[in-house]
């Protein structure tokens, strides 16, 4: 039996501030919602009259009256004719705060791989195509949209990969997605639609991102060997799997590039079992020793969707991808997306379009060809340097390399002990053993990414952990 | 068999611009490629050896020669020791451009409603607030980031909403997502995945929205009536569904606001059968007779997910929205939108962070409410002048009205036959038709938006099509 508010003073639980900017009115709602949820007036609880709480706290009753009907309104308080104003039986608590996550504590040196140089962000440019983009933009563009995206960052983007990953791409079949993660769930909806069933992927390779988008797509996942020459075609025929996500430009992590042979024998693999190959192009505008290898989908654009982002380019934190699609895919990607999200926003879309198109972009990227490059060049010094036994490899493109400990001069060491000891010298280490679907740690490999890690930190970095590697 | 090329002139078939900005290597790839995707060289095909065709460009041999296996490693040309360079088989012609579709017609005046006033978005502000925020965000900002979104946004938000909406907002278990469409989409999901399987909706309502996105979930849709105290509970009880989504701040499309013992008897449903209520929170922000009805979600923060954006108090194209969960759902959303999409864009996110907390939001909101406030008389004027026996409903909040057809009056009149006719004379009307699950036309009502309406616009439409209604 709840209490009644008789003899409690209600200066007690009501606090009015005269001097504050917030209305009385307000103050005294909020109050009120604020003692009902915080369970100091319980449910069935009797509020004092209008003519009590006004007089108590000095206000009008109006006031009191008009605040009881807003609440009444709002479902915390119920009145009935003749009977006194109690806390309704629907007013329940709210659930206690969830405590916050404690931050990351910081490292000399942090070799995450897939990271992009973060300070290199060109602000000043972004913040000036946005500018330009607004100022150019009719109201209308500020409606819901095309759900494939902005018909001009369309053109724009179907243009440069056209230009720069030799991409068979039409702005008509080109959808821009909030980065790889919505690209590949977006693909693999509309495989499952399709009636795929099975999805390989390449191992070592994404399967802690590929799998459980498979499994939300309703799909099983299998694994597929990766060689020196890339995805070992002959494992994936036999899986049965009709349907692939590749990495051809440069295989995540292991940096290899898909041989020319394996190119044309997995576009054969696709049209002999009516299959999609799925292209993560996802850092193939940074290669150093030659051209860039073109994108497949420009070998075969009706067998390949070939998702792209500008994660690695520019930033993660713009989210801004895009899918080249084939034809008998794009009406389920284009339906997927519009219930996703009903499309990208458009104002971060037109200010890449103009970032691209000004050539600003493409500034950007030969000058993050140096950086990385340099970064690259100071890797492979400081390992000669300090742990000459060390061989790395994957390094004709993007941002990380892989090193390859030479377990077997000293029996004992894992992944996991060179990782453990590293991160006590605040230097962050990882192994290949994430990337492998069965977890194994051998052969003892790390995937070393260099991309936000300045050229002193590489050495300093290096040099701080290099007796644990060889 | 296949032709050789051996008689064919080369330059018919490449051209090569030596005042053009474009390397002449590059050139020659893409003509090659281009050669090949065109049919005009077919798979199996010789090309001419590097010599004839350097010869006859005028180009050196190493450049064709670089160009030959360039294209051999992306997978067009196929070379054999001793043998000729031909075009490999996996070289698809790509799919036909698909056609660009027409752009819909201009109108006087459009009442679609739903949207805002376009024209009206604080350009100059959302840009300032995107320059501070930048400025004042350090480099670590710019990668992936937690998936429920920047915790500046969510503070900032959870304020907001509690100040605003008198919502129990908890910053840790509040998510920023691309709008209501994905705040939608991750809510079914996760319900779906506690074991869910049928969510009801109003009836009229957005049966257009949620019955796709409740299917892909995998639940079953089902409608519940709405009277002119809102959602009928009773008829929601006999559905046994464990989820509702309802507009009780303003019903959509009907414009009602949900009756206090409404709000209770949902709360009370929710707890006894251990159900779910998604509260679409779509424009509260707009309110003309009185305070807004504070939230849904205030009185059962544990029983209520709260969805809200920005895409009526800003624009739908800044895709921007926030869902306020319960504990017992919290996980799987979070879950769900890392899978997504791994997080909304982080600019966006910090730019409109900077604009609540400035209080130039609150002065923007302001400011709409005496613009749409203005609209909302126009329209009243207009309908009164023009048509006195049109009744209007569900003015209470937002930018948007129904409009009771007086087709009792004159049989035949159906709210096509209106709506076709309106269209006839460039004005856009939309009946509630389309809001009902059956599609029934009676009783025939109008769905009467003014957020994207002038003044002038909306006197000069109606006054159009006035003898179409009464």
């Amino acid at each position: 039996m709840p209490l009644e508010w008789s003899g409690l003073s209600p200066e007690l639980l009501l606090v009015i501030d005269r001097d504050s900017t917030e209305p009385l009115r307000s103050q005294l709602e909020r109050g009120v919602r604020d003692t009902i949820r915080s369970g100091r007036l319980q449910v069935g609880e009797r509020l004092p009259s209008s003519r009590e709480l006004a007089s108590a706290l000095g206000v009008s009753r109006g006031l009191v009256q008009d605040c009881y009907a807003q609440l009444q309104s709002e479902g915390y308080l119920v009145t009935r004719v003749g009977s006194a104003t109690r806390v309704a039986a629907g007013a329940c608590a709210p659930p206690a705060p969830q405590p916050r996550r404690p931050p990351a504590p910081r490292l000399l040196a942090d070799f995450q791989a897939g990271v992009p140089d973060l300070a290199a962000f060109p602000v000043a440019d972004w913040l000036w195509a946005m500018r330009e983009a607004v100022r150019a933009m009719p109201a209308s563009a500020l409606d819901y949209g095309d759900p494939r995206g902005h018909a001009l960052l369309r053109e724009v983007v179907a243009g440069y990969l056209r230009r720069v990953r030799a991409a068979a791409a039409d702005p008509e079949r080109t959808v821009i997605c909030s980065g790889y993660a919505q690209g590949l769930a977006l693909t693999l909806r509309a495989l499952a639609r399709s009636g795929v069933r099975t999805v390989a992927y390449e191992d070592p390779g994404s399967h802690a991102v590929i799998g459980p988008a498979a499994a939300a797509a309703g799909l099983t996942a299998v694994p597929v060997p990766v060689d020196e020459h890339g995805v070992d075609v002959t494992a994936l025929e036999a899986t049965g799997a009709r349907a692939v996500v590749v990495t051809p430009a440069h295989q995540w992590p292991t940096g290899v590039v898909l041989a020319p042979e394996r190119r044309l024998a997995l576009i054969e693999w696709a049209v002999r079992r009516d299959a999609v190959v799925v292209e993560d192009d996802y850092d193939a505008e940074f290669r150093y020793d030659r051209e860039p290898v073109g994108a497949l989908q420009g070998l075969a654009a009706d067998r390949v969707v070939a998702i792209g982002t500008v994660s690695k380019s520019l930033v993660p934190a713009l989210r801004i991808g895009w899918l080249l699609c084939p034809p008998a895919l794009v009406d389920a990607i284009v339906a997927d997306k519009h219930l996703s999200d009903r499309g990208s926003p458009t104002l971060d879309q037109l200010a890449l379009a103009r970032l691209i198109e000004s050539g600003r972009f493409d500034r950007h990227l030969r000058r993050m060809r140096g950086v990385y490059g340099a970064r690259c060049e100071a890797l492979k010094a400081a390992l000669a340097a300090h742990a000459p036994a060390i061989r790395l490899s994957g390094l004709a493109a993007g941002f990380h390399a892989v090193a390859h400990l030479d377990a077997a001069a000293r029996p004992g060491v894992t992944e996991h002990s060179v990782i453990a000891a590293a991160r006590g010298r605040a230097v962050g280490l990882y192994g290949m053993s994430a990337f492998r679907s069965t977890g194994a740690q051998s052969p003892a490999q790390l995937v070393l990414g260099f991309g936000n890690v300045n050229e002193r930190a590489v050495t300093e970095g290096i040099a701080a952990v290099a007796d644990l590697l060889a």
